[in-house]
């Protein structure tokens, strides 16, 4: 059976939905770019065209965030798992060219503090371990845990935060797109990042891959370094955009000569794609044309306040048909504090063993996707901007229904 | 002016053309991809539609390259560049866990043996010399030239070769794209690399980026790794094949643990994408589902020996018209050794100050994108697969045209 795109409503994790008229131009702008006779891949990145195209969407972006000059917009590869890595070896960097006539056998590794409130600040977490390795000489760094809600499950936020004066960084992941826990929650203020509690000379690190756009980020300015991965609100996958605090564009080649740092690609080098304006090497062409056409879209629709206002009652009407159900016993919702809870993925489960039931009524509705990571089973529905408040309110009906029918 | 495709000729070095009828359908799947009311790049990457794509794509390179079992095909993200350092901290890993039982302070930093014949061969070279940096400690290695035409400026490959015994790797760029010199040159075998010469438990790299697919890899089973940017033969930028031997994919966090080797950021440990079918983390899908629709075409155009009998007429062509030109002194060919001539990149200069001619006449006749790099100046004309057979004919027509009216 051949579907059309109005007959289903997609609610994946990511790779997400894109919005119909981006998709339409970019499929306009892959065989003819413009009138020029070739389609956008087949362009130098060096050439006008695809100049006019990454320079729009970082100034669309910065709009958009209004993000401060003090930061430079990369766009990478590799997305956040790559920039777990590199997030660490700038850092690292920076803080050794920081202490340039400090001999390496009297540099202390520098303390890296870690929020762990799901999967992906976990994995943040053992990366930092991992490049902390140095055989039988001293580690590169000292990672650990500021905060965690490991003990709960990642099903709230951590209740308790401990910050290390003089650590090197301080990372947290606003939203868990697995476990469905989100900083800046749907509810309200209460579940904040403890913004406050950081000391001021840690670099401040936030993964957005999730949330990014779905909102203003809050105190943008304080942070060093935010990254995300496209593949959520913003674009394809095969690009990842960093902003990063000026200070921390350093020359890693000069820090690896001093020594007491893991060695830096310089691919990861965030000064050597600043520099560059991106384009050190030849960039994920298509993905950021696809990105900057979403970003056009997300200007046009008003910024980012009107995408939250959406996004706001997207997902309070979710939450409130899910609510609504768990108390008739048909479903039960994974996060338990409630301040918590991701307004971009809704992880939930089927109870009385009607999970399947669930799925394949929500497959005959044109419903898409809701299957949880399959490291947590159940039922996951992410509702990033290309979800319309008209697909939710399907699925909220849906969910009535089912739950009625218990 | 808005053109139409057929009006133009594109001979850009990379992002370069793709073949029309694969573009079309990738349009068709940008929007819905099989019927399912979704496009390709809001897909899971792990759902059964993904899978099909990757591995159709993994099993039709295996065939169109006649590789062995005996090496995995990896699809990873950041192009060449990346891969001058990935290479490197996967030969340092497995080198060093070979060695397990000699302590860090007793363990030679090992040889890498670098064949530089252009700027790309410099760059990896220059990626390796600061991957050894290691502060007031040993050297993680120690990289030197095994050969060189840089005296030549590179109008040349190499006249000698030094490759050390017990060197961890020789690498070697097949094709230089800004330079226009390869070793598998259009005139025949007595440009080739020096296979016999390559110690035999030196792990061999190749950098094939851009004559990749081109036609079948000489001596592909002899090679420890080759990799290629997909942006020239084989589909948009974003995405990078890496063709690695077993033996080759290692541990690279036991390697740090051991110490003396460099750190190696997860997502550039060929082991992790191997074990994961290069689903470690999201990989970039449409770069890979394109690339995926060009191998299909090669498989249906006959496979890399078609493939090559067209590249090759093209270039015998155009190296024709090119030497017919340089009779009349209306132009200069830039590589000087006949056997070493890329059939991708060609790259030549115009006399008599007639270069603004040249392209103003060649803009007009819908020829695009023969500037050379900019380091070089000059013209380049890339005639990569998807460059027909016809367009480089009108452009010898042209070439002859300027010639005669010098």
């Amino acid at each position: 059976m051949s579907l059309d795109r109005s007959a289903v409503h997609n609610f994946a994790a990511g790779p997400s939905p894109l919005p119909t008229s981006v998709l339409e131009e970019a499929a306009r702008g892959l065989l003819n770019y413009n009138g020029t006779g070739m389609g956008v891949c087949e362009l130098s990145h060096r050439g006008k065209e695809f100049k006019a195209i990454i320079e729009g969407a970082e100034a669309d972006l910065r709009s958009l965030l209004k993000l401060p000059d003090s930061h430079a917009v990369l766009f990478m590869q590799g997305g956040g798992t790559t920039q777990f890595a590199s997030v660490v070896l700038n850092v690292l960097a920076a803080r050794r060219l920081a202490h340039a006539s400090t001999p390496t056998e009297q540099y202390e590794p520098p303390v890296l503090d870690y929020v762990v409130s799901g999967s992906w600040s976990a994995k943040a977490y053992a990366e930092a371990q991992r490049l902390a390795l140095n055989g039988d000489g001293k580690p590169f760094c000292v990672p650990r845990l500021a905060a965690s809600s490991k003990e709960a499950k990642y099903t709230s936020l951590p209740s308790a935060y401990d910050f290390s004066a003089g650590a090197a960084l301080a990372f947290y992941c606003e939203n868990e797109t697995i476990n469905g826990d989100e900083f800046a929650g749907v509810a309200g203020t209460d579940a904040s990042f403890p913004f406050d509690k950081v000391p001021k000379d840690t670099v401040l690190v936030a993964d957005y891959s999730s949330s990014f756009l779905s909102r203003p980020i809050p105190n943008i300015a304080q942070h060093g370094i935010i990254y995300a991965g496209a593949q959520k609100n913003l674009g394809p996958s095969g690009v990842t955009v960093v902003l990063v605090r000026r200070d921390l564009l350093v020359d890693t080649t000069a820090a690896m000569k001093l020594g007491g740092v893991p060695a830096v690609p310089i691919q990861s080098e965030y000064k050597t794609l600043a520099d560059n304006g991106s384009l050190y090497n030849t960039p994920p062409v298509f993905p950021i044309y696809v990105s900057a056409l979403v970003l056009r879209h997300l200007v046009a629709q008003g910024g980012l306040d009107k995408v939250a206002e959406v996004n706001k009652a997207k997902a309070d009407a979710l939450y409130a048909s899910l609510d609504a159900a768990e108390a008739t016993g048909a479903v039960t919702c994974v996060v338990r504090q409630k301040a918590a809870r991701s307004w971009m993925n809704v992880p939930f489960n089927i109870t009385n063993g009607r999970e399947a039931e669930f799925l394949k009524g929500a497959e005959a509705r044109g419903f898409r996707q809701l299957k949880g990571h399959r490291s947590v089973g159940g039922i996951r529905a992410s509702i990033y901007n290309a979800v319309t408040l008209e697909s939710v309110h399907k699925l909220c009906a849906y969910i009535d229904e089912f739950a009625a029918a218990a």
